[in-house]
């Protein structure tokens, strides 16, 4: 696998490369959910490109950019594994140079949720991933369904812009309790760890219901809130029964359905969520 | 010459053509300006696209989207005699359908001359442009002089963004009289054209003025406002002297300078500028 940390060596390098060239853009620390990302792209695609980036601008003011976890050597040993052929790693300084100053919107679909509770995280994702595609000009590129919105985000985008660029949403890896892969997960302490698995269980006791026949998106909710309250150690910050592609909120199930939630265990936020129908 | 007008076909079309591909982005209605602009193209590129699309988003409400000047067969004629090999006239369905909601936006360099007196015009060029670029899939890129914030805005959006795609800034054309070019100049009855010679006579006084040594930014734009009053028809909107690059209003003239105006000649606005230095 070749590394490259600025744009010239990433075009030379990207042009040698045989296409279809599959994308995964992460921030790094990696765990099975990247990694599954970077396998399935190894199989539909001719070449695999990974880069590896901590986006301060879809960060908040008190957010965890500072304290984001990192292990370099053990991404590219993961991703030399799994077969990827090229790493871009660049600095902030090659992403955003001095007199910076263009950004991609996404409107609706950044309004509710994730979008709500992180005012600008998804203009500064949106901005990198446009950034990343332009300078990676993969013709597939992959994202975890773990982050629902950012993904209906990305999609919203790639076709409102004419990214000439397929968008693969790929499932959610679970460790074997259920909890949802995540590189935040390393801040949870042991207590917080064990406790964290009630958000896919408050997920879960949902899609039951639903298998059951309710279809009241209010019910089924009040599911998700009924789990949560049962840990001590969780605090909801919103739960949302929402359109898979618009999310927007509804009233009645029907289609195919975002269930999703945002939990605080501790200092740590969590997000989940699961498709229903 | 080959014509579509939807995305698929120029996607079909665009790779059969041989690269590099030089891309003219135009509204139609071309003049000699748009020519010069395909034939550097021709000279530079194996390949030639033009796109012909009045784009909806960069008028502003009581702008003149309804009464913009069109006249396609004389466009396709014009761009055929000049050797393009593909022309992309995509209708407003194609490029906003219903649920479009993504949006660029180049901060500081569009807030003052055209972008001041224009809101919400530049956001409209960057995301056509950039959905342009997108389907296109140009290696170069060519704009003219005359809209020289449009210029400096695309060329930010291009480096900011990371496109693989070089911008070319052609020089302003001009009628014998010295009038620039522009679609909007058919607005003019035969008075307010002969009138309109007045704002490149402006424009060449302060550039004599500057090429005697007046190195005083207000003193050069007063050279300007002296002149455009000796024309009772034409009403100046603004008159700038501003760092070529950032647009940035200078005190004294030094590098590169844009010195540009926007005039009303009866209900029509006319822009021009010269670079000194």
């Amino acid at each position: 696998m070749k590394t490259v940390t600025s744009l010239p060596e990433l075009r030379v390098a990207r042009s040698q490369l045989p296409e279809p060239v599959g994308f995964v853009p992460t921030m790094g620390y990696l765990h099975a959910g990247h990694i599954s990302l970077v396998q399935q792209a190894r199989d539909e695609c001719a070449s695999v490109v990974v880069s590896i980036f901590i986006n301060p601008t879809q960060f908040g003011p008190n957010e965890d950019l500072a304290n984001y976890p990192r292990d370099l050597p053990h991404d590219l040993a993961l991703l030399e594994e799994a077969g990827a052929d090229l790493a871009f790693m660049p600095t902030p300084q090659v992403m955003y140079p001095p007199g910076f100053q263009t950004w991609i919107s996404v409107e609706q679909v950044t309004q509710g949720l994730e979008g709500a509770m992180r005012p600008g995280h998804f203009r500064g994702v949106t901005t990198v991933v446009t950034k990343l595609f332009n300078a990676v000009e993969p013709q597939k590129a992959y994202f975890g369904q773990k982050d629902a919105q950012q993904a209906a985000v990305i999609q919203r985008m790639a076709k409102d812009l004419d990214f000439p660029i397929e968008i693969v949403v790929c499932p959610t890896r679970r460790e074997v309790d259920g909890l949802a892969m995540s590189s935040r997960n390393s801040y949870l302490t042991p207590t917080e760890r064990q406790a964290a698995t009630v958000l896919f269980r408050a997920l879960s006791a949902a899609k039951a219901a639903y298998e059951k026949g309710e279809r009241n998106a209010e019910a089924l909710r009040q599911v998700v809130r009924a789990v949560i309250r049962t840990e001590p150690l969780a605090k909801l910050q919103y739960v949302s029964c929402a359109d898979l592609d618009t999310l927007v909120e509804l009233e009645s199930v029907h289609g195919r359905v975002l269930l999703s939630l945002a939990v605080f265990m501790g200092k740590t936020r969590l997000i989940d969520n699961i498709i229903l129908g």
